[in-house]
């Protein structure tokens, strides 16, 4: 029979992939508690509407979609955002504000595989819920920052480029450009730092020419690299609403310095985010080497709880992908190689007795919570003390007859090469006391 | 606009759900590796052959099957065994033996969603490869044991019935029936306990009349609960084969007295496993009130690797369900409660300086583990200390107007009910220290 495969795309992950995911999750966990985030989970499989509702129609062609067989519209999930705002909608009235919470999930869609970009992806999502002002975003950014940080990348590894749809809203209204023109541009400069000029072609072929003085402002604008030149920028066309956002920018930059951040944050107004429901602060995460897709993208996206069905609920968030975050970590040398090492081995005579007598060792430690290896089969000693040292026990326990017939085991400290012997009823607390002592 | 729901049987977990699932797999992680089975992850979505090569192509019905965007034929994978097999069987030579892996994943089936059977639900899969004897078995249900014993559940809340469909076969053999007999026999077995009588229909009409005499045969040994009476029932039927499976019975009986499991294990020949690709030992755990459905099932599949192409490699494993699991807890008082307490909480003053201080800390203590809450927006500080309660915080940090002034963070033990000045920058040594100590 022919061997079967995964599906292209698809992610298998043997126990030493595990083990790097693990690591790259587990400090994802733990870093989004120590910030009082709480984790949930949502269906792999969604309705498609969901993600027509949030995107267009046109998001179907990136998209796992299929008819069920009970003839609905379905797709395995592209991303948690839709997902999350009917959850928390769904409930809003009742969830504690404001609501912070993540989620680490597998997501799908159906595009050619490559580098880094696989059909089947993880991503660590972070929200907040219910909280309009600049300090949700310190508060999700300073999240996002450790998240990253935590593996042990410094601000000479990444950082966080912030921007703001809503001045480059204000600002291309003041040059006299309509809501779509003004979208259309958005648009062209997502795409700017990629094709330079030709980004403005969409606008062109839409809008008619562009004059030469304000295309000159827009790329001017997009080159805004601090709040000092994004003061100076916008005081010719100040007004209170511009005053109003140039606080919330001072208050947003001031608590991130605040919290000892500010060298990975960069003002930079070239980032938008293709993303049409964003409607505030957006920031996206990079290495500084710029070799690297994106490792991380959010941002402020207030009207979308509402567009899918809840209340008006104000919410900013971020995703980071395993796949770059992996693929820099390896790249830095951060990334362990992990051992599956054992704490204790259980060295076995031939006899019945002698298996029993360590069975009944072995669970209870077990029960106990120390890892415990032993060979399934009757093997020489010699055999067994190199499993052991293979396994990379600390101790190993032998039941031989001569140790049965005195009522002891013998314990090895395999790192120290000494060795005792331990009245049976005595070895759950010996090897207690040998690993609470650091198993020096 | 509408509001959106998730689809029929898939699962949403709010965080408090989301807690009460983790206790669940974190304990079964826990004693997995307490065992030294080591985790994998594979695609949520497979070939549909896959599957159609294990379970015959009858199974699609029950799959959540569907032809991808490529013209694929795929399916949400309904459960694990055929995907590790293969997964196994693609590196087996270079995996260390015994191979004893595990993994938490959910799956999925097309059916009417019921109580206990959702149509998305998760499964903790343990398997051991490569080694063929007992001693496998000994391994996996001790550790099927302990996986569910270690939640608080005794002997009297839970057991494992135990059955092997290699001496139903050699029983049945020797009353004259040939091999697709058998099967069918093995199918009323598999039902009897639920239909009785009626479940020998499927065989008098696919083979004619069962002669009354070989029936109650049947049913006696159905009806057998113990190596004594197992030995006596053979007894006239003796031969060698029997004789050595015997010996492994012996073996698997003794080794898990051994291991002090006893209590929990009952010998029961009226558990057969539906799956034709089981191919020696079977076991099914269920609660003792017989009010669930099954907790866990599993048994030997020795053909199954090599059946989907990898190389011969004999198996055992056994998969628990979450759903059972957690409703067995919840009925034994033995899911906790999930408090999303804080260990610190931040009382803020209204100025601009006793933000930027205390979130200076804040950002600190968080990178250094703790758990640490503030309010977003200013509040008063009453307030504030009801917040500090309500998060479960053990200690609040307050940054007053007062305390900035004289260089100091006011640190009050929200349990002793004490309070104390410490000096700025001796405030994350003074956090530690309380929480070292125990945070009394």
């Amino acid at each position: 029979m022919a061997q079967f495969q995964s599906l292209p795309g698809f992610r298998e992950f043997y126990p030493d992939a595990f083990a790097r995911r693990n690591h790259v999750f587990r400090l994802w966990r733990q870093t989004a508690h120590t910030f009082g985030f709480q984790e949930y989970d949502a269906p792999v499989l969604e309705p498609l509407d969901l993600y027509k509702a949030k995107s267009g129609d046109e998001i179907e062609t990136q998209l796992f979609s299929f008819t069920d067989k009970g003839g609905r519209e379905v797709a395995l999930r592209p991303e948690m955002t839709p997902t999350v705002c009917r959850l928390v909608g769904a409930k809003a009235n009742a969830l504690k504000r404001p609501i912070k919470w993540f989620s680490i999930a597998e997501f799908y869609r159906y595009e050619r595989a490559q580098k880094g970009r696989e059909r089947a992806f993880f991503q660590y999502n972070c929200d907040i819920f219910g909280e309009p002002g600049p300090e949700a975003e310190i508060e999700l950014i300073a999240l996002l920052v450790q998240s990253i940080r935590g593996f042990g990348l410094s601000a000479q590894d990444f950082y966080v480029r912030l921007s703001d749809r809503n001045l480059w809203f204000y600002y291309l209204e003041a040059l006299g450009f309509d809501e779509a023109q003004t979208r259309s541009i958005l648009g062209a400069i997502d795409k700017y730092e990629k094709v330079g000029e030709d980004a403005f072609k969409g606008y062109i072929e839409a809008h008619g020419a562009l004059e030469p003085e304000k295309k000159d402002k827009i790329i001017a604008f997009l080159k805004v690299k601090s709040l000092a030149v994004l003061e100076e920028t916008l005081a010719s066309i100040a007004g209170e609403k511009i005053a109003a956002r140039l606080a919330d920018w001072r208050k947003l930059l001031g608590g991130l310095q605040s919290m000892g951040l500010a060298e990975f944050i960069e003002v930079d107004f070239g980032v938008v985010r293709g993303l049409a429901y964003y409607t505030g602060f957006v920031f996206e995460a990079f290495d500084r080497k710029g070799e690297l897709r994106a490792i991380a993208g959010g941002g402020r996206y207030d009207d979308l709880v509402q567009k899918l069905g809840g209340p008006a609920l104000p919410a900013v968030g971020f995703a980071i992908g395993d796949v770059t975050m992996a693929l820099l970590l390896e790249q830095r040398g951060l990334m362990p190689t992990f051992a599956n090492s054992t704490d204790i081995y259980a060295v076995i005579g031939g006899g019945e007795a002698e298996r029993a007598a360590a069975f009944a060792d072995i669970h209870a430690l077990r029960a106990n919570g120390f890892r415990v290896e032993y060979p399934l089969k009757d093997l020489a000693f010699g055999k067994q003390f190199k499993a052991a040292t293979e396994a990379g026990a600390k101790l190993a326990l032998i039941y031989g007859g001569d140790e049965l017939a005195k009522g002891v085991v013998k314990v090895r400290d395999l790192g120290a090469r000494t060795e005792m012997d331990v009245p049976c009823d005595q070895v759950a607390a010996m090897v207690r006391d040998f690993f609470s002592a650091g198993a020096e």
